[in-house]
């Protein structure tokens, strides 16, 4: 069996590095110990290993296809979906009385990785779902909650969130779906939607699209839009459903990602769809907006299971595979030694494994976070929503990023046969290529990180996120071989403290293009000195425990994470001096391109 | 018509930066002259548009397949190998005493690059027939020389080179195929090839491998190597042609590159497979080496091709697609503008624009060298040789893997629209991973360059390069506009300097594993700083003609290549600032990582 992620590094991150048990401590997640956090684990390792592993490529190979107008996906989508229904997946961290779990969401989105790292096609269904779910739930009336979410947790229901139109991409404001009051209290829907996720398929029995339309009379741009829930099949008013002129217009042929099919919709083609308002008129795009950390952070995570799903299958290959020998060794007749003792190819490993193991951590430390701001009140939610607030489009966007630059070193582990699809890196290769684009483009984070996240509430979000690296240098400062990387991490934060007040100047100064017009930049520096935190978090925890006896695997599991932890300062840290000094530079070189220039 | 390349861009580079026209001063390059480039050119572009874009899809949907034992490929290498046949273009630079054109390779990698850009699977077919006849043009007897090269010429026979064997990739110490002399001149093949590009299509008559095997009794390692024609189908000795025992014994499905047959080969399966030995025995490799500079400037090519046509693909949307508003836009009811106007659209495109023709450049230049060192002697041909051994790496590398990122920039342009086939630079995103993996993985590019060519001579070559750079800063310095370019210039080159000091020192202690550990990071560094001496002379070019009275698209066209040159200053060049730092620390972390601590 392929390995495709570490249990003992979650175990790690989750209990010693990120204190997960401390939340048990708040009454929402009281019933729940390391016991019940450890079977979660347990299950999702032995699903994603004999549920979703052993159909990622026939996935893969055997893409949705459209028939008789309806979307036939691979039959483990159905399987899966009960699965992740009966076994209480989908409704993991819903409070009791909605027959949820109260699960921390640092334990489920452990599991998300697992799931994603096992098969990431598989795992948005029943992901979508919650997110779908969690909207209906947060804001929608009870007879909304009642129709929809029981089948939705039962996994029966396919949940998706359908926003981008033809015309508004990136832009949610040129939104134009339709909705038209009736008398009979739902909104007659007209309009078109592309590129939404497992937005028709044969594994559930309906789906039911999160969906924003406009409402005739609305105001233009963001402050116009509202939320409906717009089922493929309605409740006919007599216990079953009928068609809700919900029509599949096509299916894209993806470059990877391909077990999940992504479609075009089109609404009221026969003026019989109908729509039922989420919340009040408008505030459709602020609902969407409070839901969106979790789907973003959910984004994260599958890109960093990809990640971890290549790391080993090279990791594996390096072990296995004979060639060339050591730079001191000038006898040919000498056999050739395995490629792992190359110190290109470690090299190449512990890029993998930093940003893996690094995204991981910061991706956790966010749903910490989210955790902690649901079970605490008046300035500790604050702080903790602020903390959340800032880090969101980080965590999206390191492993996003990073792990297309990390797959791609996997595939280079394998050199030819990395190209290849006898081993399945060239697929990890396609796959992980998505994350960038979904969810909001890299560009629209670094807008929304350093335009918004970083100055609002007059920074108060960056102070705290400063404040609590400032508090892991400190304490590494304490251990005699972390200093040096304690100080390396407290200089890159003095620069990103620098940069930061240079561009936020710039931006009262009411220079709004020049002042965003690297954001993309600063949303890379962040992300190094983010996960350049983590790596410290992780190295202290490792240590502290190298100071007690010890088994010799768990020995090499510290020794290790440490290594790591010195890869990342010597070899990753370093990349923000570029991005300082072009940031500081601050010339809106960009903003003064022409076009015309672009002729030829 | 889609564009794929800047034609104006290639005479721009051709004739204003890089001075091809003075090649005709020398006898072997006499009968040329502009017009004749020009024509060249023009019958490329043609036959790029014409002949080869118009199946790069097709290619990639329908790959080679086996049928009945031979490999069936698309219809259009059969014409395009005929058309390359009589167009003269598979011997564009041989002597015309053997059919050629005497043509020098910055003019041919020019069309190369069209062909690339154009069709890249395509493009490989002929070349690849060119070099391997080269080979046999420079080592072979007169005899070998007659039976193989004019059909070669003439596309009718396709030239391979069969080098990996499955236990030997990157080190071809390893080679095992074995060469049994007999007593009627031929040698007697068996073994076993993987990874051989165009190694058997119904594009040709016949098939030609030049192929390394080892003779009965060779010392082992890289001195016991020798060199042989093998071909498919070989002489009967009655004018005719029989099967020569070289079977497929199966093909490889890549990730992209999709539209050449990559294949198993399986020699002497019936103990009839002959093998006519080039040259001397056991010099194969030496002779292989020769070619090579060649053949990696040519993968170059190729990667700066697709990044081409990728960037051309993303910069005509980015033309057409509206979305969002100007950040100085409050107005939601105001239309959307073209994403061109978004400044980060703009610095992806800046940054295609500056692998693309950055890395072209560093290309041509070394072609230039490769056609003085043809040309010239004694202590200049010493010059532009050493120039170019050292160069080859980077030129190979820095294209190959800035390329990848180029094309993924490209496809984020697209958004969604980027992932899905209906647009090509999925494709194209596929298609370029392979060039950091063939011909030479850049690790061991990196070994290459820092371990032998930059140490070569006492470092002769490298004090050439860097005295080429001090002249283009030299000379940039009396341009006011470019001045402060040239000292980051220069103030990178001295880093280099530096660097390479350290490590040749650690080198010359005999600690040759820590030395060469961050090979790969010195050869990223040396990328950037040759493409920015490439970029540096692009915009002098550009200062020059725009002191004189143009017309608006010139000057359009000039102001265009200063701005790509501002941005490789502001945003690339300050990527050597971490790397330089990272590589004075030549601390061995890599060497001293052990694979135990890999456990888990």
């Amino acid at each position: 069996m392929r390995k495709f992620v570490s249990e003992r590094n979650l175990r790690f991150l989750l209990y010693e590095v990120l204190d997960t048990e401390s939340l048990t401590q708040y009454e929402y997640f009281q019933e729940h110990n390391r016991e019940t956090f450890d079977m979660v684990l347990e299950t999702a390792l032995k699903m994603g290993r004999d549920m979703l592993l052993p159909h990622l490529e026939e996935m893969d190979r055997i893409p949705p296809a459209m028939v008789n107008g309806q979307v036939k996906v691979h039959p483990i989508v159905k399987t899966y979906m009960r699965e992740c229904g009966e076994g209480g997946w989908i409704a993991a961290n819903a409070p009791f009385e909605l027959g949820g779990q109260q699960l921390p969401t640092i334990v489920t989105n452990s599991c998300l990785f697992i799931f994603s790292a096992a098969n990431y096609s598989a795992s948005v269904y029943p992901m979508l779902t919650t997110g779908a779910a969690h909207l209906i739930e947060a804001f929608g009336n009870p007879e909304l909650i009642e129709t929809f979410v029981p089948k939705m947790f039962a996994g029966q229901w396919q949940g998706t969130m359908a926003l981008t139109e033809p015309q508004a991409g990136s832009s949610l404001a040129e939104i134009t779906t339709q909705a038209e009051p009736t008398d009979a209290g739902y909104y007659r829907i007209r309009g078109q939607k592309i590129f939404i996720s497992a937005s028709d398929h044969d594994g559930v029995e309906n789906i039911v699209h999160l969906m924003l339309a406009r409402i005739q009379g609305a105001p233009p741009g963001v402050r116009g839009i509202s939320l409906f829930v717009v089922p493929k099949l309605r409740p006919d008013g007599q216990g079953g459903l009928t068609p809700n002129d919900v029509n599949v217009a096509g299916l894209y042929h993806k470059l990877g990602y391909r077990g999940a099919p992504i479609a075009q919709l089109s609404m009221g083609e026969n003026d019989d769809c109908r729509g039922y308002l989420v919340g009040e008129p408008h505030k459709g795009l602020s609902y969407m907006f409070q839901m969106m950390n979790e789907a973003r952070i959910g984004v994260g995570v599958g890109a960093a299971g990809i990640a971890s799903a290549a790391y080993y299958a090279a990791l594996q290959y390096t072990r296995e595979r004979q060639q060339g020998r050591k730079l001191t060794e000038t006898d040919p007749a000498k056999p050739a030694v395995l490629i792992i003792e190359h110190p290109d190819v470690k090299r190449m490993l512990l890029f993998q494994r930093s940003v893996v193991d690094g995204g991981l951590s910061l991706l956790l430390q966010c749903s910490k976070y989210a955790d902690l701001a649901r079970v605490t009140q008046g300035e500790e939610r604050e702080k903790y929503a602020l903390l959340l607030d800032v880090l969101v489009p980080v965590a999206k966007t390191y492993p996003s990023e990073m792990g297309i630059l990390a797959v791609s070193q996997a595939l280079q582990c394998l050199g030819g046969y990395g190209y290849c699809d006898e081993f399945p890196v060239e697929q990890f290769f396609r796959d992980a290529r998505i994350h960038p684009i979904h969810e909001g483009t890299t560009g629209i984070h670094g807008l929304d990180l350093l335009g918004r996240k970083v100055v609002m509430k007059n920074g108060a979000g960056f102070r705290l996120f400063v404040a609590e690296v400032q508090k892991a240098t400190q304490a590494a400062m304490g251990y005699p071989n972390l200093r040096n990387y304690a100080e390396r991490l407290e200089a890159a934060l003095n620069s990103l403290q620098e940069v930061t007040s240079v561009l936020a100047q710039m931006g009262q100064q009411r220079d709004t293009e020049v002042f965003l017009a690297d954001a993309t930049l600063y949303l890379e520096l962040f992300g190094i000195i983010s996960v350049g935190w983590q790596w410290l978090l992780q190295a202290m925890a490792a240590t502290i425990k190298l100071e007690g006896p010890l088994p010799e695997q768990d020995v090499q599991f510290y020794e290790g994470k440490i290594f790591t932890s010195k890869y990342f300062f010597h070899y990753e840290l370093p990349k923000t001096e570029g991005l300082v000094k072009r940031l500081l530079e601050a010339d809106g070189l960009t903003v003064r391109m022409n076009d015309s220039l672009f002729w030829d």
